[in-house]
This record gives C-alpha cells, structure tokens and sequence, in this order.
C-alpha cells in the first residue's frame, strides 16, 4: 500500500494534496485528494469526511471549487475525495457520460467486463479509509457526503455501514436510483437484469430496511434540472416518515445541481459533520 | 450594447451570470461574467470590483474557483470577470499559452497582426465599465484586482486611470514585464522593439511617474514557481519607497501561484475594498 503524491498545494493553512496509488479493489492505479487542515503541524489527529462526487467529475473538483478547506481548516477535518471510477486505458467504458468511466456508482459491479475493474463500493467502504488510516495523522472518526451520484453513493454506504461513519450528508442525491433513467441504465450495465440486486445500492430501501439511524443532512436545489426526472427527494422523505428516521433535508430556493450550489451550503454541511465527531 | 445572457446559477444568495457582446474595443464576440450580490433584489445599486484573470484563463476560473462570492454576498459589492483576451477563429494567436489568446496582458496592440482585436486595455478601462453601468444596479464605484498576467493588468490599468478605482489589488502580480521573459515575449509581440513604448504598460515604471496614491494591497506566495524569475515583487516595493507609495504588500509563506493560493486570501481583498467604497 505505497502511496506516490503528486500535488501539493497550500490552502487556508493546510495542504491539498493528491495521491495515485495501485488499488487492490479496482485493479487498477488510482488518484485520490486530501485536505489536511493546519491543526496536523501541531501533531494532532484529526477526523475524515469523505467527499464523493458526481457524474463526470474526478477527485478534483470538489476541492477546486466547494471552498470547504476555509471550514475544515477552522475545523480541524481533513477531507478526502477519491474519484468516481477506475479510470485509464484498458479499462472498460462507455460513450455515455452517465455510464463507464467517470461513473462508478459507487457498487460493486457483477456484469462482464464491468466486474473486472468497477468495484467502488468495496474500494470507498474498505480500502480507501485503511490507506488514509495507515499514511495520514486521522482518527478513526468518518463522515462522508456526495454530490448527485456521489450522494446516492454517500447515503448507500452509510446506510449500509452506519458503524463506520458518525454522519452521512448529499447534495441533490439520486435517492431511489432504482427508480429513475441514471440508475436503470448504470445497474441494468454494472449489476445485470435481476432487480433484486439493485436493492442493495438504493438509498430509499435501506433506509427501511437498514435499521441504520445515523444523522442525516441533504440539501437539494429547486431549480435543479435533474430533479424531477432523477433525483425524487420525495422518495426519501416518504421512506424516512415510514421508519422514523432523522432525515433533515432542506428544499433551497433557486438554487440548481451546479457546484455553485455546493459552495453556498458546504459551510452547514462540514458543521453538521463535526458536531458529530465526538 | 446589447447583451445576451448565456447563464445563470444561484450562489449565496446572488446570481453568478455571464454574457456574450459584440465589442467594439476587439472588434469581436466577448464573454464576461458578473456576481449579483442578494442586495439588488431590494433595489439597492451596489460597487464593482473588476478582477482580471492571468495566463490561459477565461471568464470562469476565477467565479469558480476563488470563492469570492461568499464575501462580496456579505458586503453587497458586484464582481465583474472579463475574459483574457479576445478569442475565436479568424483571431490572430500564437502557439505558446503565453502569448495570444488567454495571454491579452491588458495592453492595446500596435503591431501587425495583433492591433487588429488585441486592445484589452481600452476593452477593460472604457468599454466594459460602460457596459455594466448601462445594463446592472451598479453604482460607479469601482474597484480592480487581479493574479498574475491579471495582477500586471490590475495595477496598470488603476496607476493609469487612479480617478475610476477607488482601490486596487493583486495576487502574485507581474509587477516590472519590460524586466521579465512573460513581459518581453509579450510586449515585443504586441507593441514592437522600441521599449519606450512598453513603459506605459509597466506597473513599477507607471508608480514612479503617474503621482496616483490609490490604495494598494498585493499578496505574493514565497513558494511561487514563477517567484524569481517573473514576478520580482521587490521592483514594486522599492518603487514605492522611491515615491513613497502606500503599497501593503505580504509575502505569504508557503503559498504557490494557484487558485488555492488566491482563496486563501479574497477575503482579505474584498474587505480592504470595500473599505474604500464610500
């Protein structure tokens, strides 16, 4: 588990850092970024919260454009994001934008040639906090959050390991993928045709199923343009009144799925987090 | 003058937009970017601050990646981003990302074949103020900033026109181009051989001749790649002791040339202009 950094930038007095690594779950060399807050230069440990991102994006723009090392370095959290898929020649994609490479979806896929590579579930829930454990100066406290599918990521992994986060938080999350054209098309290609396997990657039925009830924070734009046709947030509200789960969400006024929506509400989301890292 | 609005995303609570024109400074389409603060929604006409992009930029790098909109929300101040240069087929460029398009350095051209749209310094003193003034809530309170390339244009143009700005700013200027490989290649490309000319494009020249004591911040990375060989911040400052210019300018350890740099700071900027917004 060596780690080969490649940037290193200062910011609000900690480091932005990125790393590539060969990853033992994606068979594959992998990047991933880091912010490590100021408080690391006084020999402290400190929490993690795991970004994932969204369709297209890689491990960069979360940390180019959310501004949330402003908050985390007054918070003493590092960030890490990894990117959304296994990614680079010889690895299986797609034409779309919204399948292959760029893509992930955060499963495990089972699907020829999808399964020889695409294996981000286990890669965000195993391997890559136990390469940010073992090189870093981070307790063993996590939160973790996404954007889009990287929400729908977030929730799922949380619901599914509620022991291993203290908090789950999304910006404009796919909630019920199994419901919607992205999910269809992303788990009919990695998961196969039986939609029983689908369940286990959607949000809306761990959440009645899970028993998981760790605190929860989504924020979604209205003038989103997936909203309707991808997102459904109605989903998740109705799923988290059957079970009595403490979802908060917040419907935003105006705002849409840009990263311009992220940057105004991350300060309350990293907040949310920290309050539950005791 | 007409304008026509090509997009349009809520952030904190103002609108971050941008816009397409027919100059007729560069005799070309241009793309700009504007912030609205929330503060117009009640009517009320807010400053500006221009801020100039450096090498290879567009309109976007700095709205997407400074985080700047946060403070200038709080404050009730509008920020303008113009592009770097004219750009688009049948515009003269130039291999190298130093020279050409995304590289206008806010000089007007005087030589073959640049003159014919390369007169960003008329576009960003004269058209686009106008532009703005005519179409937005804006009093004619002005500010400019600007990193880099960006930072060069900052301080010339508000050393040349010190009645229009109010302040001025920059991030890791080019402070002294006739001296530097950026400054040369540029200048020789755009006004000729005859250095005389290049004097009216040079911030240290300008701070000594032009008696302007407008307010001046700049922030400098001591670990900035382009630090000794380009940037030579120590030009300015013994310019402004030559004329005894009150010029604040902080070296700031461990920062770099990046945007990552530039968000660590903004905040500092936008409060000392609106310092000077009477």
């Amino acid at each position: 588990m060596s780690l080969n950094n490649i940037s290193s930038n200062k910011i609000f007095g900690g480091w932005n850092k990125q790393y590539t690594h060969t990853s033992t779950s994606l068979n594959c060399e992998m990047r991933f970024a880091i912010y490590l807050p100021p408080q690391i230069a006084q020999g402290k440990k400190v929490p993690v919260l795991y970004w994932l991102s969204g369709l297209t994006c890689t491990d960069e723009n979360f940390m180019h454009k959310a501004g949330a090392q402003r908050i985390a370095a007054e918070l003493g959290m590092a960030i890490v994001a990894p990117d959304t898929s296994p990614r680079g020649e010889g690895i299986a994609d797609d034409e779309g934008y919204d399948f292959g490479q760029g893509a992930g979806f955060y499963v495990n896929a089972t699907q020829a040639p999808w399964n020889r590579h695409y294996h981000m579930y286990d890669y965000v829930v195993n391997e890559l906090p136990e390469l940010i454990e073992t090189h870093f100066p981070v307790t063993q406290q996590r939160a973790i959050s996404g954007h889009s599918m990287g929400g729908h990521g977030a929730l799922t992994i949380a619901l599914k390991n509620s022991k291993n986060f203290s908090s789950v938080s999304a910006f404009s999350p796919i909630v019920n993928p199994i419901n919607c054209p992205w999910g269809q098309k992303a788990f009919t290609g990695y998961l196969g045709k039986d939609k029983e396997t689908w369940q286990e990657y959607d949000a809306t039925v761990l959440m009645q199923k899970s028993g998981a009830k760790l605190p929860m924070l989504v924020d979604q734009g209205s003038e989103d343009n997936f909203l309707v046709e991808q997102l459904k947030p109605e989903a998740l509200v109705e799923a988290a009144k059957t079970v009595n789960y403490p979802l908060e969400i917040r419907m935003q006024p105006g705002f849409d799925h840009s990263y311009f929506f992220i940057a105004s509400f991350i300060e309350d989301h990293l907040r949310f987090h920290a309050k539950y890292f005791i």
